[in-house]
């Protein structure tokens, strides 16, 4: 099977026009299947999509995750019908026909947006504006990353992806273009969907923005477009892969394009077309076959594509095969790490409980990862501009820089949403482990993208420092309340907040087996002693909470704490003890989510039967499940202030003493 | 006393420069002093806010509050010290000099960042970076639409934002400046502090934004001058106020000027210059004083700002007391809103318990909108795009356009993190009652200013709707799940979830009348029924939670519910009856927050004493408080998922079977 030259559209009994015909008819007949969706942009982007497909793109629907394929972000998720008719087109094998006639319905692959992991060849969720531009760029990241690490040989795709202009319009998509002009990120290429239409009606209702010169301002190479016309969409890919950096192409196009009465209208955005109006798209555009029926010229064509793709990549297996790069590829793409890392870091625990190492858990963070970037290469670490507050760099790194992507550690810039998108981007491309740090507080500005890591249960590390009232000065702004309790709340997301340099690197160890689901590593600013005793190879912040200190005999109570509060915690079981004979246990709880996996006996083994108090400088909400109808909360009940941070712990009353008081009312 | 001409330095015995330097000094000392905090900002702008405030702003320390005054916005908020010191030298009463001594220490006014309430004259609270442009969006905005119902004769004034690189690299930037130039906000004049420097290091290890660029794309104004320039920084300001666009002014800095070893570094941006590098920069910029000590000349010199200040003031004054709108206008910025609303409010209930209209609770919030908008025309409404989704645009509403400010409707575009910070500067500027919608799953996006809207106090009102999976068919990344919890958990926030028209109308009701906090209210896609039998004049949700259904005699059990599934709850409750002849009481719980603030008796006659179950289609987090240890909760343990509502429901067994299930597993 030859290969066709890039651009030119390969020889077919069917044009081009009726491949993206093909689109617009599976699209309208869905959504009005369903009596919901979005018919308009894949309607309106079916001709940009079958060029690129044609003529372009290198996947292989008979190996959806071959390494070197090229990625296909659909920014505009709420388009999904493009997607997913584009999958029933290419003869992706758990796409068939049923699949979109059942669109949006319950145990469908065909969910309302794409749904990574739902379907074969979705790279990425995608229907949160924005989102996909901004993964689109770790992506296209982590391809000139791996290969600068493993050669143009091994590596060498492209990310294409399709924003709207809600995509534009939300102020992540500044944070990504930014970041993907500035390290020329040229294998990038980002078609706008430039058909003047929001859900509220034309965007001149909200937007003035010269996107072209937007995005020339970013770095970027810009090109505007004809969207409808096959041979300039052609052309203008063509440009952009010759381009040194990353690429807009602004197509103008009509939403709900081929409806002959509504095409151009906010009412093809998001609502069935209707039966007259579909009936009258089908006159309009010639298209005679029946709902869901592609002609079998037509189907033939879109799986030429396929074709195509499959010789692509046995050509590259062949390469892969015949590489002395091959085993450490592999491993990398594998996502496995060596058993060096957890070796390392069982020894660094050794050493500092011998050593009695009191740090902040920030810096516990920065030395346990010493030790794993030392052990690895596959960890890519970054902080969105608080690299020396975070520690989140380790000797030997090198900075990632534009055209120079050999390095490991990634300046983000002062943007936490664009950080945790470009990590989800990185972690869903393979080759690396990302983790990147910023305050805890502004987990508020990466909160859209954590979610997704969450949703797709992506191995993305955050590592959030100065995590309550104790970063001091910096005031409320900075100081986190409630934010331990959004992130306890999402689905499918360990948050660990350890107290000591050990918990540190056990929490490390926990965030980088933990391949399906994100880590949030919460650490403190200010220093905090070692709490354990001695030594020992398991890893206690496994079972998410465990006694740390047990009494002789029964408990008159138990202490329940996080973090920084550990040491109050355990300060007050001494006071309890010493003043007043009361015999309490104290349980540090570095993850709620794995504690409430372990099983009924054990959770009940460590918070007893006595009464409990919890004490954490943060907001109560969800402590109640731990601390019972009896139980006491020692902690923040409002925002913070601005002072050193023994003073805000004495302002708001978070000290061992009123621990110690708290447990006492709950005794006498 | 003569007004001075605008852009000419007043004749003094002091130069600005020497007026500059004591900003450079007081900051540099403070910081010292405090052994925290940031001088490299406030001495790098000193010379641009020397020449802002003596040649052209409009305030008068005397009466901070004066609506016609200039606002300055400090958006790179780290740079505290900056304000502070103006606070000082401009003579407020609450800053003397004890007070930037006390920098950064408990209690003191001048905290970590500029705190709104805790000083007279701060604006808005900033520190989150980009937050304080974005918020300034929303007060020039506020100026000109209160200039278009009031006369320029009463309100003209400008707009100042100070912003630095972080500011700029936040995606919030973007969506404040596309809105602002679309608008064409000609009275919003942003400094940019172009230090090249970041907290990693030069700006150029993560940025090659060619900021000017950017903001000719947005349609702004733009001029770059040397910031250390005075004649340059007067002529640009006076360009800027001439334009009839929203005005870039990028000043060329140097961070930390006047420290001879250390200008130009990130070392001096977020940490003291330390005892040798302050003798150095005293001798560099021939400041002679003591720590804390200005000289008399120079103070005078700064005080003579506050004069004319307050002689403009007095001017306005005069104007407005022969002005034939001085009653509505001072109604209007004093923020009452008549009793006409809330008496439309009743009757709107009155009108609907008789009707028993089933309507989803978003289109019952726009309904009583309808009543309110009527009523008043201090609110202004608004959408990140979805106004036909949210239903916040009632009849007669006419839209806010460029240059035409006379509407009270916003089209925020897909900005939802914009359109929050752009309504905590509406509220800020005094006015108008801003509220404006999206779905609660985008609160995520918004979350960085609605944290400040709590932390301000403000009364912002968000119509967050599509509330839970009830929103159906758009799939796991539309549906909330965690988002209650997280907002429940932030401090001075309500979370409204009415279960139906009646409580919609009563939560409208409690977030008008919230004026020193801000409102969620948390509405249904889905249609649900009227679940009142009687009117009474009673705001009954005022109490955050009542007995809906009481049992005749002792009650077997309680069910709770929010929002969407007290439908459920009254369904299982029912059924108990009926089946089991089980007396169930049915609890209501729009708010929690209103809730926890009754007294334990009330709190406790609703929660009762049989055993509870809460029903709610959310994470659990949080509920254990309400349902205590031997209660049940029935929700969602995971994302959602894309199917019909109703489908969703069943699947994830969140139906009257499951909770009668769960019930009569607590009793049995």
């Amino acid at each position: 099977m030859s290969q066709t030259a890039i651009g030119t559209a390969p020889e077919t009994a069917v044009s081009e026009r009726d491949m993206a015909n093909a689109i617009r008819a599976l699209a309208m007949d869905a959504v009005q299947k369903a009596n919901s969706g979005h018919p308009g942009m894949p309607m309106g982007m079916a001709d940009v999509a079958t060029v690129l497909f044609n003529r372009f793109i290198a996947i292989d629907p008979s190996n959806p995750s071959w390494p070197d394929r090229d990625r296909f972000v659909l920014s505009a998720g709420h388009g999904s019908m493009l997607q997913y008719a584009l999958h029933y087109l290419l003869g992706y094998a758990d796409m068939p026909i049923e699949q979109l006639q059942s669109f949006r319905q319950l145990g469908s692959r065909t969910a309302g947006h794409p749904e990574y992991g739902h379907a074969l060849g979705i790279e990425t969720t995608t229907g949160p504006l924005g989102q996909g531009i901004s993964t689109a760029v770790g992506m296209a990241l982590a391809e000139r990353m791996l290969a600068a690490r493993h050669g143009d040989d091994l590596v060498d795709h492209h990310t294409y992806v399709i924003a709207g202009d809600g995509c534009l319009q939300e102020g992540i998509s500044h944070e990504a273009i930014d970041l993907a002009g500035h390290l020329m990120l040229d294998r990038l290429i980002l078609f706008w969907d430039d058909n003047s239409i929001s859900i509220d009606g034309p965007t001149s209702l909200s937007t003035s923005m010269n996107q072209p010169a937007r995005f020339e301002a970013a770095g970027w190479h810009v090109q505007s477009i004809d969207g409808h016309d096959a041979e300039a969409i052609a052309e203008a890919i063509e440009n952009a892969r010759q381009s040194d950096r990353p690429s807009l192409i602004a197509c103008k196009t009509l939403i709900g394009k081929g409806a002959p009465n509504l095409q151009g209208s906010e009412k093809t955005h998001g609502a069935p077309l209707g039966d007259a109006e579909i009936a009258a798209t089908r006159e309009n555009i010639g298209w005679a076959s029946a709902p869901f029926d592609v002609p079998a010229d037509i189907l033939d064509a879109w799986r030429g594509i396929a074709s195509r793709g499959q010789a692509k990549r046995r050509i590259w297996e062949q390469r892969l095969a015949g590489s002395p790069q091959r085993e450490v590829f592999e491993a990398a793409t594998a996502g496995e790490l060596p058993d060096a890392v957890f070796e390392a870091l069982n020894a660094f625990r050794k050493e500092h409980v011998e050593k009695a190492t009191k740090v902040a858990t920030r810096k516990a963070s920065e030395m346990a990862l010493g030790a794993i970037n030392t052990a690895t290469d596959l960890t890519v670490g970054g902080s969105a501009d608080l690299t020396h507050s975070n520690l989140t760099i380790t000797k030997g790194m090198n900075r990632v820089a534009p055209s120079d992507y050999a390095g490991s550690y990634i300046h983000y810039g002062i943007r936490e949403h664009g950080m945790a998108a470009a990590m989800n981007g990185i972690a869903l491309h393979g080759g690396f482990v990302p983790y990147g740090g910023t305050f805890l507080c502004f987990a508020d500005y990466a909160r859209g993208a954590m979610r997704l890591s969450a949703l797709m249960g992506q191995r993305v590390i955050y590592v959030m420092t100065h995590d309550s009232i104790g970063l001091g000065e910096d005031g409320p702004t900075h100081q986190p309340v409630e934010h331990l309790a959004m992130l306890r709340a999402t689905p499918n997301l360990n948050l660990f907040r350890p107290a000591d340099i050990i918990e540190t690197a056990e929490c490390w160890e926990l965030a980088l087996k933990s391949k399906d689901r994100p880590s949030v590593l919460v650490l403190s600013r200010q220093n905090l002693p070692m709490l354990r005793h001695a030594h020992s190879d398991e890893n206690r912040s496994a079972r998410g909470a465990y006694v740390l200190r047990e009494t002789d005999g029964p408990r008159a109570a138990t202490l329940i704490a996080t973090g920084s509060e550990v040491e109050i915690a355990v300060a007050a079981a001494e006071k309890l003890q010493a003043e007043h004979g009361l015999a309490t246990a104290v349980v540090s709880m570095p993850c709620w989510e794995l504690f409430e996996e372990q099983d009924a006996d054990y959770r009940k083994s460590v918070l007893g039967s006595a009464p409990r108090v919890a004490v954490e400088a943060a907001a109560r909400l969800g402590w109640d499940r731990w601390i019972g109808d009896n139980g006491a909360f020692v902690g923040m009940t409002g925002f913070g202030a601005s002072a050193p941070a023994p003073d805000l712990y004495r302002h708001f009353n978070i000290t061992p003493e009123a621990v110690a008081d708290a447990a006492r009312r709950l005794i006498i």
